[in-house]
């Protein structure tokens, strides 16, 4: 049996939970808060992060390893229709990309807003725990919205993020967005053309898990599963 | 032809840089400060990133793209002995290294010690330019010690870093390392397996070019050149 550790509100597991729901692989989640450093998920990747699958024996650790592992699984399996196009230079668009929004979404907003709404909660006093820095928050919020107009003007020139095709950059935008309209953070109304985009990878039968997810104790705002937001 | 835009003492530019001379690429580099944020180099690479290739009227941007679109050149011409192993787990470890080295080591010791060492003196006292933080220089120098034990750990174990093959693991490995060895700050005294892994990896030929390459105003130290250092 497949098994992937994940943390909810991770950006990073929620694409590859989104790239193995598109796929159609059978697999079963494990919750892991990656604050905790359990020693057992150290062992399976030294870094602490998240997303990890144990798979045939072998662990597949992080989301860089698990995003060319599922597709490189896909292609010996010989499916059409990937989550990479098939060109070269093609493929190197959707993981410029993937890096945009795994570094620069991040360092800007997801892992700010995670990091001080989320983890700081569970964290102790001497840890860091504590309510959230609302200076950092209110930088993250202020930056979503220059995100969000760069995705509008991709998707007004394009019909998905990468290019003509759905693919792994669709999914690394939305996980990281996922997050954030989880703690009801999105400003929706910013960019028609970007919400309108959202709108169509919220649709698809591989979102319905990650919108049906629900941390306990920290309910989302309605439109969070709302596909009509 | 080919070109590659790099900056001097990006780990990811050198990275890319070793990759190439493996593979006995042909291409030019042109030097490129990340801090500058030239808008012809912006219309490349919109997250401002090096390393970028411009090759066959298409873009490549950044390291993650690039790695695997080197990779995936090498393929279709179809060479043998690759920097990535055959066997899909082996090829999941070398990324899970690739991440541990370009996030990571990166985020503890590289991108401190290359922005407080090197990119400060190049930037305004409203940019944030001067000397360097004698604080965040020291604690990445007391990190890199974690990272050569990691290192030394590996390679008691496995005759490369990624396992029995010579990978991309090793070269991002390296690449990091070598920058700071550049500034003078790897103490090779604290690993002795870690500094023979590296005295290996140095004596490559596709190492050559980086030991040749000076900072203007800004010479290593004589160990940096030195094969028995």
């Amino acid at each position: 049996m497949t098994i992937l550790y994940h943390f909810q509100l991770c950006p990073f597991s929620r694409r590859i939970r989104l790239a193995l729901e598109e796929y159609g692989f059978e697999y079963e989640l494990r919750p892991q808060n990656p604050w905790e450093r359990r020693q057992d998920f150290l062992a399976l990747n030294p870094s602490g992060a998240t997303p990890v699958m144990v798979e045939g024996g072998g662990v597949v650790g992080g989301v860089y390893a698990l995003t060319e592992f599922v597709e490189e699984s896909v292609n010996i399996k010989g499916r059409d229709g990937g989550l990479f196009p098939d060109a070269f230079h093609e493929r190197a668009e959707v993981r410029r990309l993937i890096a945009w929004f795994d570094e620069k979404f991040s360092a800007e907003v997801s892992a700010h807003l995670v990091h001080e709404k989320v983890v700081r909660r569970y964290l102790a006093a001497k840890q860091g725990g504590g309510a959230p820095n609302t200076a950092s928050v209110r930088a993250a919020i202020h930056n979503i919205k220059v995100h969000l107009d760069y995705i509008g003007y991709l998707v007004e020139r394009r019909k998905w993020l990468g290019g003509d095709q759905f693919s792994h950059a669709d999914l690394a935008a939305a996980a990281h967005l996922s997050c954030i309209d989880y703690l009801g953070d999105v400003p929706w109304g910013h960019n028609g053309a970007a919400r309108e985009w959202y709108a169509r990878v919220k649709s698809r039968p591989s979102f319905r898990p990650l919108l049906a997810d629900r941390m306990a104790g920290m309910p989302p705002p309605e439109i969070y599963a709302d596909l009509d937001f």
